[in-house]
């Protein structure tokens, strides 16, 4: 990673057209069967164009780290994963699909269970059903609006989660967590780390005792924690950054809001692949570059599903032919990390990639496989420098230095 | 490298155990042979493991860089060797197996000649035979004892050299040699490089000083120069660090000062291979990650020994299905730096890696040699970075970010 302000400097502008396909947890290790899912899955397409192509394989964010969908999309967007942490309650309003801005600071919320004497019983409040939470939401909408100058939003989540966002200026996210982490002691309330903070701690632990308030005769749900409340961190947009029109074409809510956070326009009502291919091929011409989003691979590796994530994987090959015919100058597949069905989560394990341009070297690589990838001409490098190459390969970097 | 407060962040306990056998030197270049000491010897025992494990090649600090024993087992610690430097002076206490805290400050000495007005005539009193060196350090031994509120201590090594321990509150190491480089030119003292440095220059000056008034009947040995005077490096422990309760098994003094600075317990008493083994089995439960040196593939590469290295490796593996049958979770062979024999010294070419784990990928590597690692799963990469990978093995780091 060269950094921003060099990137800005050398980025030029043309009429070339950017692929980014992220099949979501798509890297593996063998199962039993001694193959990843993507040896075991049929993939006449992407083997083709692997044979054409330069593979290699990605660290997401550093050697044996496994890293959660916030940083590993930074990484593959091109920004310093570890640089630009994004706040758990932030990634909580992006997974329930809200617009944040530069002035909303957002909570990662549970609704919890609180004694007469200020002790939490139940940090989940026995993990009331969906439907109660959305009671209680509905409820605290009703009498909450304001906090001072601030507008308080509440949105239910599943179960005891819910997501408040407050919005309002001097709003900064220097706090501790309003979360005693264990039962039988006292609640807590949410502190600073620095003096620009208060404002935020003041409004934070003011709806912590409006919500007591509101919600006194619930029997469970009688008071929230309030986590990882957070800001959207200040980073450059893909237009300012890479002088690039790109656009977001993901069905699920988490995606979609980390496309936004970096200035993507983002496609609504997508669901299935189909869909996103059919819509891809709608706005092409309307954008630079795009970000294509397929997330069951990394559903099904969660799930452990080997045979779940080998046909999604097919799938997708089938669709690639239509996605090629577009005609972009640049094609990138890879994952943003690892989800191998036999770990049944993320993992560390390096990413496969492929990226096809108009320069090309040789290698051996002939599918898109871990064991190929390894074969590949890029080795094994870090997912933040990928964006590098799919520009220079597009031809909208300039030489550096005379 | 993440960094350290990250891995604090991330790191989580379990049951597993980490092996990390270190074959000190091992990384060789092909002699007239055609082949390295790895490719020469038998070794049926690794070249089984190698065949199911992911391996690779390490740079122990930089590219290019030859590493001595300090900043290469800091790196495969999981320490910047570069921000975290040893001192001269700290590395040659430690080589005589002294036990240094926060609070000493160590030169590395020479007994020297100096003429009557301060000329110095032989930086290393015409290398005087070690009894003679044990002798003069007794005398000075029996004079010096205080220096101010400064303990002293002195404690001969090989020919002219001895170690200096200063031990007291206040004292700082931003200091330069009392050293002239050269003969024939004026003596030199200790200078500071800042304030808080006055103490430990004057009292490194007072001890010259002595040192000249108790040995100015000798010959040769008349005086002293004082190098690398440094405290050891403030690192966090291996507890604090890695949450992992730590063994050194190693029969050299300056590995297991090594290891000592970063708060593994140390097993004193072992001198072969096979005694270190017996001990390894005797303490296998009692911690978590074992730090196992293998001492001699270096002492034979330095020595340009191309039969002995390859004997020694020979042992190691004939020793390692004991080492394996204790069934640790996770295995790393590795080197720390190489030490080809045809270069009969260290070298900056990168280390041969193994690692054996649960959560391998396939990679085409069949036995553990420079040419086959080089096929590995994990590419070439830093040293600093194969405890992060040795930690995700064991199941020891969580998600970062979500």
């Amino acid at each position: 990673m060269i950094g921003e302000n060099r990137i800005m400097n050398l980025v030029q502008e043309n009429n070339s057209k950017i692929l980014l396909l992220v099949m979501d947890g798509v890297g593996d290790i063998p199962d039993e069967s001694g193959m990843t899912a993507l040896e075991a899955a049929k993939t006449p397409n992407m083997d083709k164009l692997a044979a054409v192509s330069n593979l290699g394989l990605t660290i997401a964010v550093n050697p044996g780290i496994t890293p959660g969908s916030g940083p590993s999309h930074l990484s593959l967007f091109g920004y310093d994963p570890i640089k630009h942490e994004i706040g758990r309650g932030v990634l909580e309003a992006l997974g329930i699909n809200l617009h944040l801005t530069d002035s909303d600071l957002s909570a990662r919320a549970n609704f919890a269970t609180r004694s007469d004497d200020g002790i939490i019983l139940d940090r989940r409040a026995g993990r009331i059903p969906t439907e109660e939470n959305e009671r209680i939401v509905a409820k605290l909408r009703e009498n909450i609006d304001m906090i001072g100058d601030v507008k308080v939003s509440v949105y239910p989540g599943k179960e005891h989660r819910f997501v408040a966002v407050f919005n309002g200026s001097g709003l900064n996210d220097k706090l501790l967590d309003a979360d005693p982490e264990m039962t039988g002691v006292p609640e807590k309330f949410v502190e600073v780390l620095d003096n620009n903070s208060v404002k935020s701690m003041e409004t934070a632990n003011s709806l912590i005792k409006k919500v007591q308030e509101i919600l006194k005769d619930e029997e469970k749900a009688n008071t929230c924690l309030l986590r990882g409340i957070s800001k959207v961190p200040p980073i450059k947009k893909f237009d300012e950054l890479y002088k690039l029109k790109a656009c977001a074409i993901a069905s699920y809510p988490m995606y979609k809001g980390l496309s936004r956070l970096v200035g993507m326009d983002v496609i609504e009502g997508l669901s299935t692949l189909d869909e996103q291919v059919e819509k891809l091929k709608e706005v092409y011409n309307d954008y630079d570059f795009f970000y294509f989003h397929v997330k069951k691979t990394d559903s099904y590796g969660e799930d452990g599903n080997r045979g779940a994530k080998v046909k999604v994987i097919e799938e997708f090959d089938g669709l690639l032919p239509a996605i090629l015919d577009l005609g972009a100058e640049v094609v990138c597949i890879t994952s943003d990390h690892s989800t191998p069905t036999p770990m049944s989560g993320h993992s560390w394990h390096p990413n496969p990639l492929l990226i096809n341009g108009p320069y090309m070297r040789k290698d051996p690589a002939i599918s898109f496989t871990e064991p190929e990838c390894l074969k590949g001409a890029y080795g094994t490098f870090y997912a933040v420098d990928v964006m590098q190459l799919l520009l220079s390969q597009a031809g909208r970097l300039k030489k550096f230095g005379a």
